[in-house]
């Protein structure tokens, strides 16, 4: 029997869902409406009828500045701003649905353990099991400013206070039992105290004495998952998450991602098999092979250079504009993002770029359209063979779709490639459980 | 014409709103389905069926320890605990009404404020302009040291710090110029940068240099509530509120509260109708008089004295376990809680209580059914009538309806109190707005 492939739509809750230009689309319907429910309900019932495990919310609190040293840029093109909290969005798109589950952003760095654990248990709660958890440690300097840190907490000690934040965050979720909640109205006691335990957590980063504000919810704890890419984040990745999220740009990095994160699963004492990889993608479909290039073609064109550039300076926290636009990359060298810069250049020299030169305004373009994610184009057929062979070269779970253009290209996914990954005895045909959890943990079709 | 009368539901997202022994009335619904979505969205399509402004969430981040400095009563009695996140519920509600407002209770203790800023707007723009925000500075101890915060801001400095707090919330909210979105897939501008200014906040108690991650809001800014009791927290309100939430015992002291607040607005330059009373309250109702007084006497009967000690020993900050349970009152002295016990006193003397003696038990069983609101009893001409009377008299807009029974009491009044006061031309048939602050500034049924 085949292994089941995971599908997530990959969102921002903002008008730029992840590629920078993609809201300049013709058909995209996402510039005037995404602040309003209905264009993510449709979404959440399109994903829903396509089976997909969850609609997974990036996110992230401030406007970018780095690059030109001011937000101009990141404003023009919409770069990850504006940006709404997409905790709230969630409840709308439950309340339509009755399976899909929901994965959101929480930093660790902007809400104590306590207000994480009750707003994620308050959420799975509601969407009755549905509820998983990006983790993030947060290292935005924009972020940073607004929300009153003096400075930010320095990258391995980050990982350290990450650690312990766990550590509360699952007491918390153990602090109850659970038979505590006994709500009988003819002894009087609604919760029976000697059940619930004081978690009386005092450590370097956090004091919290008390038990969660929230009953226990239906999954316990959210699913987890955790994108972290550096030796700390893996690290954090292989001890906390049931699911990794990877965006790397190619097969052999994604494998190598996977490969380098078994090691740090046994040295966690943890089961190959106990950790997911849900790979980031963006699919581009075409009627043919010739029209979904034209289709690639014409999107990736969409991308202003500046935003790309902008994009890449706020994730590489270093201003990508004092560089020459139109010099050969191969000429320069940038702190931070040599390794991104390798990966294009060794594709661009076989290719698969269809590029005839590589500058930094190239990169802009490139990484702003893909965000560092492979482009999947071709056929229904053609995207489903790369998406399968992706997977089986690389170990990996599934996928997390970026869609090109709002909503359609994932409603074209749904519609055109959902049918075929399910007739491969790749995808489910029906949900088998209720939960988050249970959706994650569906190996095979059944 | 007759002044419209203000109608809001006022609960929390928990087993109690706000009675104490509320959950254990027969026909409570609220033991075991409070953490699920059916039950609030059931009386959200109720209250907007009675055309009420709003729901309005009470909230509290951590159960009471100071009665007996343990939390075994706050969990036994369900004493505001568990309290799950209503910020989270509203999405749900809204998405199943159209008109209906509501308001929420945000700490400014427990967000920065571009936080807060962040999650109203959002919601201002998911509920299409509905949203209230019900300004609480907290000084719940259990919260505080559940957070990571070292001690309590001090009660007057509390006020400075919520001053400045407001003034970084206004700063945000008017960020961003009314045409700052362009949005125009010609040009390929989303924000034009020139129509949004950074705040550059430096304060004493906030730094916060950027602009508000959230798009201008239908409201732009929420309904503003605030409910301060103290000599601080009346000039907060003068300062910066639409609306003022009063809880008093009885008529007199409501209009002594909306006297006091009049000199208040003066001294900073407001007209005396720019802030409105909404005034908290129970009804009890039934086919008869005598059916009423029954359901009454039930309904208050159901409280346990220690639940209702342990509320109190909480909103005042002061163990009332040591003292004896079955003396006078008159023979204690209680710091903190002085005013409230010589309003009952008062009471008592006067026959209101319908008690036949007055001791630390019976406050105990008061103020744990009433929260200290009048409790309006009758049939629904009488109640009608006395809420007439309390507006007429004290000046007051509206109330905030607490319900004894989840979510019956509710519906009862929305069935058979609604009608009377249309007829009587004091509330409104049908909304003649959109928004909350619509709903709050319409004056007249028109």
């Amino acid at each position: 029997m085949k292994k089941l492939m995971h599908l997530n739509g990959f969102v921002m809750f903002g008008p730029m869902n992840h590629s920078v230009g993609s809201w300049l689309h013709p058909d995209s319907r996402v510039a005037d409406s995404f602040a309003k429910p209905e264009i993510w309900q449709d979404l959440a019932r399109t994903l829903e009828r396509g089976k997909f495990d969850a609609i997974f919310f990036a996110d992230t609190l401030a406007a970018f500045g780095n690059y030109r040293n001011r937000m101009d840029e990141a404003l023009t093109h919409a770069i990850q701003f504006p940006m709404h909290d997409p905790t709230l969005i969630i409840p709308m798109l439950a309340a339509v649905t009755e399976k899909l589950g929901y994965a959101v952003t929480l930093s660790l760095t902007y809400y104590q353990p306590y207000m994480a654990v009750r707003k994620l248990s308050t959420l799975d709660h509601l969407t009755k099991g549905r509820i998983g958890w990006n983790i993030v440690t947060s290292a935005h300097v924009a972020e940073a400013v607004n929300l009153g840190l003096e400075k930010m907490v320095p990258h391995t000690e980050r990982y350290k206070r990450a650690d312990e934040y766990m550590e509360v965050c699952h007491k918390l979720w153990n602090s109850w039992e659970p038979d505590a909640v006994v709500a009988d109205k003819k002894t009087g006691v609604f919760v029976d105290a000697s059940k619930v335990h004081p978690i009386n957590h005092k450590g370097k980063w956090f004091s919290c004495p008390g038990i969660s504000a929230v009953e226990p919810s239906p999954q316990r704890y959210p699913v987890l998952f955790q994108a972290g890419a550096s030796d700390a984040g893996r690290d954090f990745c292989a001890k906390h998450a049931e699911a990794a999220f990877g965006v790397q740009l190619t097969t052999r990095a994604l494998k190598s991602f996977a490969d380098d994160m078994q090691g740090r699963l046994k040295k966690n004492g943890r089961e190959p098999s106990s950790l997911k990889y849900i790979w980031g993608i963006q699919t581009i479909l075409g009627g043919t092979e010739a029209e979904a290039k034209r289709r690639h073609r014409e999107f990736n064109e969409l991308v202003p250079y500046e935003g790309g550039l902008a994009l890449l300076s706020g994730h590489s926290n270093h201003d990508l504009s004092q560089y020459d636009l139109d010099a050969p990359i191969e000429d320069i060298e940038v702190e931070g993002i040599q390794g991104l810069l390798d990966i294009f250049t060794k594709m661009y020299k076989a290719g698969d770029l269809g590029k005839d030169k590589l500058t930094m305004r190239e990169v802009g373009k490139i990484y702003g359209a893909t965000i560092g994610c492979p482009q999947i184009v071709g056929t229904p057929e053609q995207v489903a063979d790369q998406m399968e062979a992706i997977l089986d070269e690389t170990g990996g779970d599934g996928f997390n779709i970026t869609p090109t253009v709002m909503p359609n290209n994932l409603k074209e996914f749904v519609d055109e490639v959902v049918p075929i990954l399910q007739k491969r005895g790749r995808h489910r045909r029906e949900y088998t459980g209720d939960t988050l959890r249970a959706h994650l943990n569906q190996d095979v079709c059944g």
